[in-house]
C-alpha cells in the first residue's frame, strides 16, 4: 500500500492508496471505533459502494447512518448541506462523531463543509471515488458549497483525518469523468514537475484504461505535489495559488455555461490552454512548450477550446472569482513547464487570449 | 483606555475598552484602511450607532456597505446569514475584505460565522453593544447560527482581529438586557475568582446603573478571566467547558420555552442556581455558598427559579446539547466558589435538582 503524508503540523493526515481498500481498512476502523459515524454519499455512488464501506464499519461504530444526497454540482447547495445537518441532529450525533465522505468532489466538499461547521467542527474522512476528487479535493482541506453568484463562495478549510484512495472505485467512472480527473494530473505536472508531465503523457493510454499500476503512480505523485504546495501554504495566502493554474478561466467557463454543463476538469483543461497561451503572450513561456501542453490535454480527451464570448462577458464571469483582489483578477502563468507564478496581466494580452487568436 | 489581550498564538487579538470609542478608534481605522468593509448590524442597533461607526470608517475604507438584519435570536438563521452573503457577493467583496459586527451576541455570532465561511474565511472585528456580547461572545471566537433542532448547532471557531468595547453603547440597553449580561459576569466570578464575585456583588447597584468606572472594571476582569480560559483551550476540548457553568440547564430552558422567550442571560441565571444546587447534592459545594451565589444572581435582577418540567422533558431538552457525549449529558459543577469542573452526575441527584426541591 502506498501512503502519502500531508504535513500540516497537528492537522497532518495520511492518504492511503490501494485497490480494494474500501471494505478493509484498519486505519478507518480504528478511527470509527466506538463513535457515531455518518456516511455521506450521493445517489450515483451510494448504490455502488456504500454497502461495502458500511460492512467494514458496522462492527466498529457505536452507531452508523447514511445520508444520500442528490448527485451533481447543481446540488452543492445549502439545501443539500442542511439534509446532512437534519440527519445528524435527528440521530443526536454529538461533536465526537465522525463523518465519512464517500463520492466525488461534490460529496467531499459538502460532507467536509458539514464536518467543518456541525457543532463548530467534527472529524471527517474522505473516501474519494473519482480521479478528480482523489488528486485534487482530497488534499488541502478545502470544503465549500456554491452560491447563485459564484462557485465555492461559502466554505472552510477543514482537514480530513484520513483519505482512503481505493483505486477499484475508479473502474466505474465514465470515460468523460476519468478525463476530467486527468486535467488536474496534467496540471500538477505543468506547474511543478516536467518529468511527471512526460510520464503522464507516456502513460496516457494506460491511465485512460484505468491500469492499476499507472493509476497508483499518478495518484501518488499528484497527491505528493499538491501536498507539498499545501504544506507550504495551508490557508492559501501565497504559493498555493499556483494550484489554480487554468482555474480562473475554468471557473468562468463553468459559470458562463451554467454549472454542470462542462465537468470541472473539462473547464480546467480548456482553461489551462488559455493560461498557457497567456503565458506565451507575456513572453514567459515558449510557444512550443504551450503547444506541447495543449497536446497532452487533448490526448487526455479534454476540450482545448474555450467557448467564444466577448471580453466584457469573460471579465464579468471572472471578477467574482476568489483569486480576484479589489475586483482586478490575477492569473497563474507558467514560466516554463514545471514553474508557475501568480501575476496581474496587462489588458491587451488578456484580450488576445480571450479572443482565442493563436 | 484599557486593553485586554486574548492570547492565541498567531490569532491573538486585543479587546479595547473605553467610552466613546465607536467613532474614533485608530486601531480599527488602521485595519480598515484601503479595504472593502462591511458593517453588519440589526434593526435595533443600526439606527443608534451605525452612522457614528460609518463616519469613522468612511475616509479609510476602499468601499463600505452596511447589512442590516432583523433583530433577535429567532432570526439567527441561515436566511439571515445568506442576506450577508448576498450583499457581499453583489458588491463583489473579495477575500481581502473586512466584516465589522455591530450589535449584540446574535449579530456577532452571525457576522462572525459569515466571516468564517465567506470565501473560506475573511477578517472580522467585533463591536459588541450589549453587556452580554462584551463579556461573553467577544472573547473566544465562537460563531454560529441556530437550527430548528438546537441552538448554535452550525458554526465555527473564528477569532476576530480586534474587539471594540465602547461602554457608551451600554447606556441604551434596557435594564432587562443589562441584567442578562450580568449573568455572565457573575458566572466568571463563580467559576474562577471569588474576590471578583465579591466585588460584583458590592458594585451591583453601580453596575445596574451602568456606572462607567464599575462597568469598565467588570468588563475588563470578565474578559480577562474568559481570555485566560480560552487561551488554555481554544477549541473547547477541555478546561473551556467550565465556561458552560449554568449553560446546560440554561440552554434547555431557552429551548423548552422557545428561543427568545427568556433572554440567554436570564436562562443562565436560573441555570446557575440549578448547577449550584446540583453541586451541593453531589457534596462538592456547601449549601451556604450556593445560597450566596443565588442571592447575587437575584440582586442582578435575574430569575432564580427554572420552569417546572418533568424529568423526561428536561432530559430530552438537554440531550442534543453540544456538551453531551454519546447522548449522556455532563454538567459543570462548582467545587467551591471560584473552582469549577465538568462531571457526569448520577441520575438521582439530577432528578432532585430538576424537581426543584431545595
Amino acid at each position: 500500500m502506498r501512503s502519502i503524508q500531508v504535513s500540516l503540523a497537528e492537522r497532518s493526515y495520511p492518504i492511503l492508496i490501494q485497490e480494494g481498500l474500501l471494505g478493509q481498512c484498519d486505519a478507518l476502523r480504528a478511527l470509527a471505533s466506538g463513535r457515531q459515524v455518518a456516511i455521506v454519499t450521493d445517489e450515483t455512488v451510494g448504490p455502488l459502494y456504500e454497502p461495502r464501506l458500511r460492512a467494514g464499519l458496522e462492527q466498529e461504530a457505536a452507531s452508523l447512518l447514511t445520508v444520500t444526497l442528490p448527485a451533481g454540482e447543481t446540488h452543492k447547495t445549502w439545501e443539500s448541506l442542511n439534509r446532512i445537518f437534519d440527519a445528524l441532529l435527528q440521530a443526536r450525533f454529538d461533536r465526537g462523531c465522525l463523518i465519512v465522505a464517500l463520492g466525488g468532489g461534490v460529496v467531499g466538499d459538502m460532507a467536509g463543509f458539514a464536518a467543518a461547521v456541525y457543532q463548530r467542527g467534527v472529524d471527517f474522512v474522505q473516501v474519494p471515488t473519482t480521479l478528480l476528487a482523489l488528486v485534487d479535493s482530497s488534499v488541502g482541506g478545502k470544503t465549500a458549497i456554491n452560491h447563485p453568484a459564484g462557485k465555492n463562495m461559502i466554505g472552510s478549510f477543514h482537514q480530513p483525518r484520513l483519505v482512503l484512495a481505493d483505486l477499484d472505485t475508479l473502474r466505474s467512472l465514465p470515460a468523460r469523468e476519468l478525463s476530467a480527473g486527468l486535467a488536474e494530473v496534467i496540471k500538477h505536472g505543468a506547474i511543478a514537475d516536467p518529468d511527471y508531465l512526460d510520464a503522464v503523457d507516456r502513460d496516457m493510454a494506460a491511465l485512460r484504461a484505468c491500469d492499476p499500476a499507472a493509476m497508483a503512480q499518478a495518484v501518488a505523485r499528484s497527491c505528493e505535489i499538491k501536498a507539498d504546495v499545501v504544506a507550504r501554504d495551508e490557508r492559501e495566502g501565497g504559493v498555493r495559488a499556483i494550484l489554480n493554474f487554468g482555474h480562473t478561466f475554468g471557473h468562468a467557463i463553468e459559470a458562463g455555461l451554467g454549472f454542470g454543463q462542462w465537468l470541472h476538469g473539462e473547464a480546467v483543461g480548456a482553461g489551462m490552454v488559455q493560461a498557457a497561451d497567456l503565458s506565451c503572450r507575456l513572453g514567459l513561456l515558449p510557444r512550443a512548450a504551450a503547444q506541447r501542453l495543449d497536446a497532452v490535454i487533448e490526448r487526455a480527451g479534454l476540450p482545448v477550446r474555450a467557448p467564444q464570448w466577448s471580453y466584457e462577458h469573460w471579465l464579468a464571469l471572472m471578477s467574482v472569482d476568489k483569486k480576484a483582489e479589489q475586483g482586478a483578477p490575477r492569473f497563474v502563468v507558467l514560466e516554463g513547464i514545471g514553474r508557475a507564478s501568480l501575476r496581474r496581466v496587462p489588458e491587451a494580452a488578456l484580450r488576445e487570449t480571450l479572443a482565442g487568436q493563436a
